[in-house]
């Protein structure tokens, strides 16, 4: 991973011509922003660990496991947010006081116990891809924090064929996963954007919902077993497809963002590899006949593997599809359709059916290719952005679909009034991306000719956004967490009594508080 | 619903002739139980409610819907186990101290305040129908012990025709609730063998898995969100259809079983009213190839609402179909499937073809219409069978398809030795209930003719079988719930941290401890 970007610098792309045409139509003149130092240049305060903490961990690990050098260091300093790359491309940056990359559950634990002993914080990493400040190097009243790198702990462990049940180890990435699975004729099928690079255990901490939006889209559905090592005992949980033997406790650690214990296997469910793929695209008069239409699809059961639908905006700038960005401007607005698997002709039939009854028409093929082609790629595009001075950021929430359209109305103004009241101007694009019988999520994708002071203006509208998003009733985060980031309004979702029930758990499952200070779980008020 | 049996006691029958005639073959002769006392000679002691007890109550709720007559004490003092049923037909009974029937949230609030104040523990009560001991009226260290009825609070409160969610109150039973749901065209569809007398709260605590077993199977899918009045403060969540803000806590409350909270209303998703319904009876060479047809159907997707399987046991004595008991003795296994809804000439061509697979041959409507005509029946049969001396009791299970003959034969055993060991001879049956694409649920019908003690008889074979399901990995219930009976075992379930995490959740929401005592959380061990 580029130490201050996205994905492989070999990818890196400048702007396309047809963007840097179309960025001063949408946002003015934007201003070029001061070069990002290089890594060597980044200024690190000294490593808090001493002599005595560096061997306690090499007991463990090994000596080559254990790094407090400047690159480890800057390279686990913080997810993939838009402001976490602002911050890599200043001098000043904060990062962990080392890295330990344990390499099994067992290794864990005795790190978990070492680190409780000697006060030391520990944040899980995983494909580091966090954007939403779960991985930022927050010491809390410990005298040093360490990153946990969880990728030694890798590779597919144990297949069910019988039952359809992988047991993967935490650290292994989607496509090493997908590659173990497919030896054995299997998939997973759960494609984030951050598939390349994302670890299944950050999936698991993160309830990650991928790509394959109305079909294997949450991962905490093909989740049937974890193991988790607390600093306190282990979690080894899940007998069963299906239990009434109490609360669902693996749903407790699905989405606990590394702060009740760090999960090393996850046990998932798979499934042949789909023998045939089929793509078509549609165009809707405008977005709410397409939600109407995503709507029937969704409640008839049944339907495509992916379904999506981008606003008039996206649509117009062919944004969703970082491959056809600039071409001739589209009205209306755009879905996506990708079927896989048995009886794909009945359920496209039916599917089509649903969605020409909402003024639905068929658009071929090739922007569904281009969309399944360059899917993984939108992060490449925002860099190039940031280089021109264009910040770019993105958010996402969910609500039931008789509320889909009044939040959507409301965060599109909050983001375009906030950008406003500090002078940028903006362009706000939105995405259904997931659909459920009830309700859809809506992924926001933000451009704005920020001038001055980008970390501290985006900051100030998206407390704005994320105020409006409680207020008209959707989630704080449909897939991207909580983070530090959204803690400060996950008591707003979960009320009082929700905030005490996480904090109970934290108590008793790491009660020094070395887990990921500061994530997931707000900062109790002070009276 | 009958004092000291099943259901409305017009419906109670007697044993037909074809049973009577079977069961000595099966059990050899046994011996008729003393009659069952009448409900005004029980004996209970007095109640531990007084006057000032009596009065903070009905300051809430109103005099007449405070109850500590001798009626209502018995009809709350326990569920329809076998083991309640016997302890009802037994002179020296224990009830609750006294009955509240509170008719809103905010007066269970009100109620749990006052309990907390005055050391009265509190059992939560919907339908009754707990086959786990769940309702035991356990006082704890508190001086006295209250049944909270919750069917006052009734009804569908709001219906989401666009997001197709309802708002269903807690003590709504289950045709209640389906009536109202009707009148707007729409079902909820869950259907286990206690809906009749069943509530919705009670489906949300206890985690209930219904006979549409591969349709609208396990209640927790449906809920979309859930109100909760704890002792310490209230819940109100699920804001979105989906959501990665944090571990889903609803799945912290479903299957709570009145330990945490008192569920007061239930969001779920509801659906269409299916205009068709076809039904198609199977047989099987034996288990094993049913079995190995279900899994097929499972991972194959898209197929039936139900789908169930008898093994030769079950079907030789037909008693999986009430209405077909004693019938010419079946040979093989037999199996139900039932599809509703749209598209059932695709997937019931499809299912055919995979059962065919399995060596399955169609066995026409007649078997399954009998089985959907008597599928909330069984009960009653039960009380006929303790009539004529039988035991009769079920429990079940699940676990993956890779180790579920394994599982199978392990309790076949551990019920049939154990019966043996007492000198009891018994009759053991099992079918498959429910299905997922990874594992299957498996449901036990004993009978046994027991001699005497069988109360004591039964705890011993029951404990041994338990042990053998934990050893063979099984989950110790699979829609049954924890309650009081299963609790010994939750810790081999879960863990021991597992085990921690529910008692840091139950310290902080009902740090007194009044909610239901001594159900689903195990004791604590002494050292």
């Amino acid at each position: 991973m580029r130490w201050n970007g996205w994905g492989d610098p070999a990818k890196a792309k400048d702007l396309p011509l047809a963007v840097r045409t179309l960025l001063p139509l949408l946002l003015g003149r934007t201003r070029k922003p001061e070069p990002a130092v290089p890594l060597e240049a980044v200024v690190l305060s000294p490593s808090a660990l001493d002599a005595d903490d560096i061997e306690a961990f090499a007991t463990i690990v090994g000596a080559e496991h254990v790094s407090t050098s400047h690159d480890a260091r800057v390279r686990h300093s913080g997810g993939r947010s838009t402001p976490d790359l602002l911050r890599l491309r200043a001098r000043e940056q904060t990062g962990p006081d080392g890295v330990v990359h344990p390499a099994s559950h067992d290794e864990v634990t005795a790190c978990l116990r070492v680190a409780g002993e000697r006060g030391i914080a520990v944040i899980p990493f995983g494909g580091g891809t966090s954007v939403v400040g779960a991985l930022d190097p927050q010491r809390s009243e410990h005298h040093a924090v360490v990153s946990l790198d969880m990728r030694r702990l890798t590779g597919v462990l144990r297949v069910d064929d019988v039952s359809g049940e992988a047991v993967i180890a935490a650290g292994t990435t989607g496509p090493h996963a997908e590659a173990q699975l497919a030896a054995h004729g299997y998939e997973l099928g759960h494609y984030p954007q951050s598939f390349r690079y994302a670890t299944i255990g950050g999936f698991a901490a993160a309830r990650s919902s991928g790509q394959n939006s109305a079909g294997n889209g949450r991962f905490d559905t093909m989740v049937t077993g974890i193991r988790v090592a607390t600093p306190t005992g282990d979690l080894d949980l899940g007998r069963s497809p299906g239990s009434a033997a109490g609360p669902d406790l693996i749903r407790v650690l699905l989405g606990s963002e590394g702060a009740f214990g760090v999960i090393t296997e996850v046990r998932v469910r798979v499934h042949p590899i789909p023998r045939e793929r089929v793509v078509e695209s549609w165009t809707f008069p405008d977005f709410a006949r397409g939600a109407e239409g995503l709507r029937r699809v969704a409640q008839g059961g049944g339907g495509p593997t992916v379904i999506r639908l981008s606003d008039e905006s996206e649509t117009a700038v062919s944004l969703a599809q970082v491959g056809r960005i600039g071409r001739a401007l589209a009205k209306g607005a755009s879905a996506v359709t990708v079927y896989e698997g048995d009886g794909i002709a009945e359920r496209r039939a039916r599917v089509s059916e649903l969605l020409r009854a909402s003024g639905g028409a068929s658009a071929g093929e090739s922007a569904a290719e281009d969309w399944i082609a360059g899917r993984f790629d939108g992060p490449y595009l925002r860099d190039a952005l940031l280089d021109a001075g264009v910040f770019c950021e993105t958010l996402e929430t969910a609500t039931t679909w008789s509320n889909l359209e009044a939040l959507k109305s409301a965060v599109d103004s909050a983001l375009r009034d906030g950008f406003a009241a500090s002078g940028a101007r903006s362009y706000v694009m939105c995405h259904v991306s997931h659909v459920y019988p009830t309700g859809a999520s809506l992924y926001f994708t933000v451009l704005a000719g920020i001038r001055a002071e980008p970390l501290s203006v985006w900051s100030a509208v998206k407390a704005r956004t994320n105020d409006v998003i409680i207020a008209t009733g959707g989630t704080i985060s449909h897939h991207h967490a909580v983070g530090r980031d959204h803690a400060p309004w996950l008591e707003s979702e979960i009320g009082s009594t929700g905030v005490r029930i996480l904090r109970a758990i934290k108590r008793e499952l790491d009660p020094a508080g070395i887990l990921n200070p500061g994530a997931l779980i707000p900062a109790e008020r002070t009276p």
